[in-house]
């Protein structure tokens, strides 16, 4: 996605240990305008996949999923992330590692927010190792509830979670894919690809 | 706002301790349609204003402050929550108290994100003992920065978040406005004060 790439481009900073910053646009400060066009974006790429539901993970996800549920005119549920649940019963959960935060938190949904038809979409704002993205295909698991693909804003294409997620048959969609980070240079993979 | 209304009416459910679950629409499930209509009528309310920029908190504030950034076309900034912070140089921070968790969390803004010339319209779900709401103008006073008004999605008036806001000056609008929630019932206030 063009307009993403050129933003990246302009306002992105890389910093020491492979770390793309966009605070600026994307997961702290927020471009409602560009979150709308990557909306419409996923809409395209996902509009023939049969998607009744998009989970993401909260908070920087909830952005770039709302404005994809928007465009698919599905509802959006975000999971909510815990240092530790007690009571569960209600809730699917799983535990998501933080390689940044070198934490685990669990990440749940109320049962109710995902129905045995669903087809879902997962949408996040950042693909890198996979782990929340793992989570939440977890979630699906339990919830015996078909995927329909993932869906990331930028994906760290050279880090385990798009292979990972490709390994398991699952539909992606990276907006823009990074191909290396090297010498504090943003290099895109070949978009014809993404 | 008769749709915020209905959906409340129709969705909503009352918890013991004065307690509004509307976990299936508004802050765990999100409608992306209700929340494009909630932005519009937060430019209704707001676009003579001269916001600048929207300001919420993570991450129940986001969907609705998106859709609001999107209307009036500013970028919306959402406040981290943490649970104490060390390093707090490039940051405005505010200390919330949290009623339903009674717990303590620091809620900050990179410094990058606010301008001096800002003109900021504070967006969040709910208004009840106004906590958030008040960090939020304490995050702006800090940064010595115009308060253009503050927008909530439901406010529960009995509580004491809508007269804290007032008695500071300051332009509220709560698109619905909860006048009780006695026996189970929820009660609006007239919808002509809101």
């Amino acid at each position: 996605m063009k307009l993403l790439e050129d933003r990246i481009k302009r306002d992105g900073t890389v910093l020491p240990g492979e770390v793309l910053k966009v605070d600026n646009f994307l997961n702290h400060q927020v471009d409602p305008k560009l979150m709308y066009e990557i909306g419409a974006e996923f809409k395209r790429l996902f509009e023939d996949a049969g998607v009744t539901r998009i989970l993401t993970v909260e908070s920087s996800g909830i952005a770039p999923a709302l404005m994809a549920g928007l465009q698919l005119n599905v509802p959006v549920v975000f999971a909510r992330k815990h240092r530790s649940l007690t009571l569960t019963d209600n809730l699917y959960t799983a535990t998501v590692y933080s390689y940044t935060k070198q934490v685990n938190n669990d990440i749940s949904i109320d049962k109710r927010f995902i129905d045995s038809d669903d087809k879902i979409l997962i949408i996040d704002d950042f693909l890198a190792n996979g782990q929340a993205v793992q989570g939440m295909l977890e979630i699906c698991k339990a919830a015996q509830v078909k995927v329909a693909g993932v869906g990331v804003v930028i994906e760290k294409r050279f880090q385990k979670g798009h292979q990972m997620v490709l390994d398991q048959g699952i539909h992606l969609e990276a907006l823009a894919s990074i191909a290396s980070l090297d010498n504090n240079q943003v290099s895109f993979a070949d978009s014809e690809t993404n």
